[in-house]
């Protein structure tokens, strides 16, 4: 098999550029209150990774189909992801004055600001995913809108990101007297991995993938999701503060339940890579070209420094 | 005309046992994180006035038409009211400690729980939208589905709920210099007349109404919104506490914009009466008994106590 290395930092750089320029479109469309749209901008434009975004645009180019349709939800979720992280960050929450090197939202705006900045994001993400003709010229027919609405809200939701989120409040208690790696891959999996397994999903469904294409992406996802998480943990030790735009060690200060803190740094690692090693081995099943961005980002995921 | 005179008491408990057994259903669909669950029910099922859900169905049957397809739209509409209360609630924002003699969520629970509790109420509101099937028998085919999420999420968001919200935060500082009642208009327009609107809207669309029908609903939703915030304005000087399960006069304590303090008691009074006047006139264009519903509950909009 002769395979030309895929380049990801061009590939990542140009879908960034693209994502981005659709998030400021729709936030041209929210410009009423001028106060309450630069919260929401201050967050949604902070310089993200865009990774959900850019594996829904990936999924739909693993499926050998046309990305564009993608679009609009891979947006939304963006803007789930970002509303998430400033609730995440209020007083009452993690109580972070840092996000991506910039003051979080409540710092920069206020409290108020930032949970209505938040309830703003949420609720558009549901107006774009089911009027992306305000926006986007190619997407989704009725049917399939309908359908994406349905999982997102389902992995945003009660029974996915927000029953993570309360757990990730619950669970950290000392003394918690569980399976305690059951409930750490538990809790990752519902607050980061539905909804990055919905990123890969509602980008092949928005492009009319095959089922069983959509069934590797989902073990792919699921694998990446927890990886990334690993990794997170990995670097509040190892991380350095200054390419991670916030400080680390927090998690042992903060006595955190972690993947170091329960099968230690080296194993951790090992955990890291085989997952990453297995969620290629699934989209190893799409043509060689196409799953090139998805194989990239896996490998990406656990070598990244922030 | 011989009219018999329309029964609402009856009809309204009725229709809220209704919507409690629904939104009941709901509830039990989100069982996994109890505490999660129990600050989301805490709130829905504090015995609110049910009246968005109820102008939901009493809109399709002012339509002529069955009122089990609107269902569905009006358990999420009232999902969305309660989450906008929870989180209106909040110490950064309104800091209330009761709501309906109750304890607000988070002074019941916590401030996080409280946050997270809400965004999973709005969330949820979505899935329902979109998913029916999981807890209704009858239900509006896809294309109206995405029709109902697209009002809803754009009444509901930053143009227009929270759009109102965040203008509730600016408007009430002393000073204010534009037009104060043309401002106060405008922020009873977008904090609940939107949502109001949306709900006859939806109720309609559910039940597949026609175009002039909706409009007529439209421009009689829009007189009882106002109505109502008048209305309130009045309660909350003249309303006695104990029936409203609130102290009166804080908005008096609080400096606030409201509509006596701009145009005096008697005058406020005048004004809803004529509001709900006109929202009458409009509905009677529907048949005497399909519009009864609609014609008595604008005539207690203004002659409520609480």
């Amino acid at each position: 098999m002769t395979q030309t290395r895929f380049e990801l930092k061009p590939y990542l750089t140009r879908k960034q550029d693209l994502v981005n320029e659709c998030l400021k479109k729709i936030l041209n469309q929210c410009s009423r209150n001028r106060e309450l749209v630069k919260a929401m901008a201050h967050s949604l434009m902070a310089g993200g990774k865009r990774l959900r975004p850019i594996l829904a645009i990936a999924a739909a180019q693993a499926c050998g189909r046309d990305y564009m349709p993608a679009l609009p939800a891979a947006c939304a979720i963006e803007m789930i992801h970002t509303y998430s992280l400033i609730h995440d960050d209020l007083p009452a929450m993690d109580d972070d004055d840092l996000r991506r090197g910039l003051p979080t939202c409540h710092k920069m705006f206020s409290e108020a600001t930032a949970i209505l900045a938040g309830d703003a994001l949420l609720t558009h993400a549901f107006y774009i995913l089911s009027s992306p003709e305000s926006v986007f010229e190619i997407y989704p027919d009725a049917e399939t809108r309908i359908k994406l609405v349905s999982k997102i809200a389902a992995a945003a939701g009660v029974n996915g990101m927000v029953e993570g989120q309360m757990m990730d409040m619950q669970v950290h208690v000392p003394g918690f007297n569980e399976d305690r790696l059951a409930c750490l891959k538990k809790l990752h999996s519902l607050k980061t991995g539905r909804m990055i397994r919905t990123s890969l999903e509602s980008g092949a469904i928005s492009a009319g993938a095959l089922p069983e294409q959509i069934e590797i992406l989902v073990n792919y996802a699921d694998r990446i999701g927890l990886a990334f998480q690993v990794v997170d943990d990995i670097l509040n030790i190892e991380g350095n503060p200054e390419i991670m735009g916030k400080a680390a060690g927090s998690d042992i200060e903060n006595d955190k339940l972690t993947f170091p803190s329960l099968i230690g740094l080296d194993a951790s690692k090992k955990f890291a890579a085989d997952l990453a090693a297995e969620a290629i081995d699934y989209v190893s099943f799409f043509e060689d070209e196409a799953a090139g961005p998805l194989i990239a980002i896996a490998e990406y995921i656990v070598k990244r420094d922030h």
